[in-house]
């Protein structure tokens, strides 16, 4: 066994087109869709080694190593996911899906309707979490993975974790929560509102059939990108990054150019963002956040709603997230302690905010290292046949 | 001595105009421009009551009472301005002002450029707290007061009030700062930022001078309202005031319109401010906020840069604002006990966020009225001539 920590290397996606319609949440159904996805490391004997990583907004099936055919692109979760990393691909079978809705591969609104010839766009239907793991158990099915050892994945990633263990529990051995919450605030709610009216009042929207119009909402991304990445980061590792340093300048030029840095940065990340991500993606992907709240069920009550739950759980917060903060982790694990599940909870001291879950840090990696090397310990290791 | 609680009653403007240039942070100057105020109360005999109110971002000269010919205008501080009020008008003489660059009377870039006959626009000189501070020691030269009782404000207006004792130390006796800050943070500076893009990339922005094209970036400046907005509430107020409530539904109707409470009253708060709000005056405003830092000219010592402060300070944070937390104040109080300066501080535990400042606290506006009665104590009751 190989246990130098390196790179699970290139990488190419699959595939797996599904003809049976999925129904939704909504109550409407898609039919004929795509889900592109990677898988790391071998499947073992009795196919009890598989890991499903589940994706947050920004990012996609290509979870570790880099594109065969385009080597700079680099996994978002490598650091996690690798021969010798936390998720140990010489031991876990690794599985990254692209979530429907998407614009990294699976079907989304950019893709083309085949009953219409043309793109989705604005008649793409609403997916939420829930209808996201119903697609991704589809997709279990078609591998032949009855049971995950770990469902795992970090703020919008985390909830799909955690709605993984409410519809299937029998298929999750141990639930991955990092990161995340069991519902979005207002506060929450309120900056994806933000967010979308600026994508949706850009002229250039075209009411979400701008694909039509050769053109695409690449202000109103802009805008939104921007307003989102405040919120990924900590007040004061801005402040530490950036602070009040002037660009390119020892003094104020008084105008509405450039001044700061933080300015410099911010546009960069808006403009970066609206040259590769879908507007009607982002807009699908931000109501799914706003929608996802196990509780409604059961009168806001989170242990009645994760009664049914039997997975083991590993959960993770970081103390300067002000996004998805410690106490809405906090919730999950007080809901879980009331059913007398079984579980383990860092509180992770870091300074990054909400993007912490994405950072290289020796306690939290260590800790889902130990957490995933428990979970190894109880697994066969020979590899399928 | 009237001492009821009550409105100061029907108040209107007063316009004063300067044809003498004032010279500008910038290196700019701006000529033959008015500055709007009201005033109430009345001078007493040595002209040593006066309080000038220093505004913030979304607000004006009309402080207190009713416009006489709008009575539901309520002045925007009216619940601390009036007779028997923290801010006793029985007892002091309050002058409101509207800063230059804004949008509600005094000279904006909305106003005709009498040199060119057309609305400045885009050719709106920039405007600092430094300048808005020397337009009001002109106008407090017109109306012959020599030496300010207080010089009061909240948020962008307790800079003001912190730049007043710092230019102008003989002229006034009290600085009233309250939800303030010494300078931006990045993330202060980002939202700002944000909210720029949201307006300058509006198709209808026109680079600035949209008012020749008839028209306004109404879309741009609804959704930088909303971001401003967000960051003025605190996350325990929003989630007690809206929570997750949805809006006229018992049920997720899982579409893009309007569905939960808080997107309601945000798309309200912006479409609302987008009619009646200059977009150039946004672009100002915001920008003169970024540039306040008055330690900058001391390499970042705040106790340096408030050296030949002589005035006494009364200063007031809240817990729950995390736009200018108490840390920010605290850093002025630290500057300021390090010069041995007088003052008093009380950190409110109030949960409005940064908006707390204009709410009715028993706790806060008892600081301030005893603050203010003790300022009284030491001021002629005789009425001026």
């Amino acid at each position: 066994m190989n246990t130098s920590i390196s790179s699970v290397g290139p990488v190419s996606a699959a595939t797996l087109s599904f003809a049976e319609p999925l129904p939704l949440a909504s109550g409407q159904s898609i039919a004929d869709y795509s889900l592109c996805y990677e898988t790391y490391g071998q499947l073992n004997a009795d196919r009890s080694n598989a890991v499903l990583i589940c994706h947050a907004l920004n990012a996609s099936h290509h979870v570790a190593g880099y594109r065969a055919d385009y080597p700079k692109d680099i996994g978002w979760w490598d650091n996690m996911v690798g021969p010798g990393k936390p998720v140990d691909t010489n031991r876990f079978f690794v599985i990254g899906v692209n979530n429907l809705g998407s614009c990294f591969g699976s079907t989304g609104p950019a893709s083309i309707n085949s009953a219409t010839g043309r793109p989705y766009g604005s008649s793409f239907p609403m997916v939420t979490v829930e209808d996201w793991v119903q697609a991704q158990a589809r997709l279990a099915d078609a591998l032949n993975i009855q049971r995950f050892a770990a469902v795992m994945g970090g703020s919008l990633g985390g909830m799909q974790a955690l709605q993984w263990a409410i519809a299937y529990p029998d298929r999750v051995a141990h639930a991955v929560v990092i990161a995340s919450t069991p519902r979005l605030s207002a506060q929450n709610i309120a900056f994806n509102e933000v967010a979308r009216r600026a994508i949706v009042t850009d002229p250039e929207f075209h009411g979400g059939d701008y694909y039509a119009h050769q053109t695409v909402p690449k202000r109103g991304l802009s805008v939104a990108r921007m307003v989102g990445h405040i919120t990924y980061l900590s007040d004061d590792d801005m402040a530490q990054k950036f602070g009040r340093a002037l660009r390119g300048s020892d003094d104020y030029r008084y105008g509405f150019d450039v001044e700061f840095e933080i300015e410099s940065y911010l546009r960069y990340q808006g403009e970066k963002f609206s040259t590769y991500f879908d507007a009607n993606t982002y807009l699908l992907i931000t109501r799914a956040l706003d929608y996802f709240d196990p509780a409604r069920r059961t009168g806001g009550d989170l242990a009645a709603a994760l009664a049914q739950v039997t997975s083991k759980f590993c959960l993770v917060s970081f103390t300067t997230d002000w996004r998805f903060p410690p106490e809405r982790t906090r919730e999950i694990v007080s809901a879980l302690m009331k059913n007398k599940a079984e579980l383990a909870y860092a509180e992770i001291d870091a300074p990054h905010g909400h993007d912490a879950f994405l950072m290289t840090d020796p306690k939290y990696h260590g800790f889902v290292r130990e957490y995933f090397d428990r979970i190894a310990k109880t697994l066969s290791p020979q590899v399928a046949a």
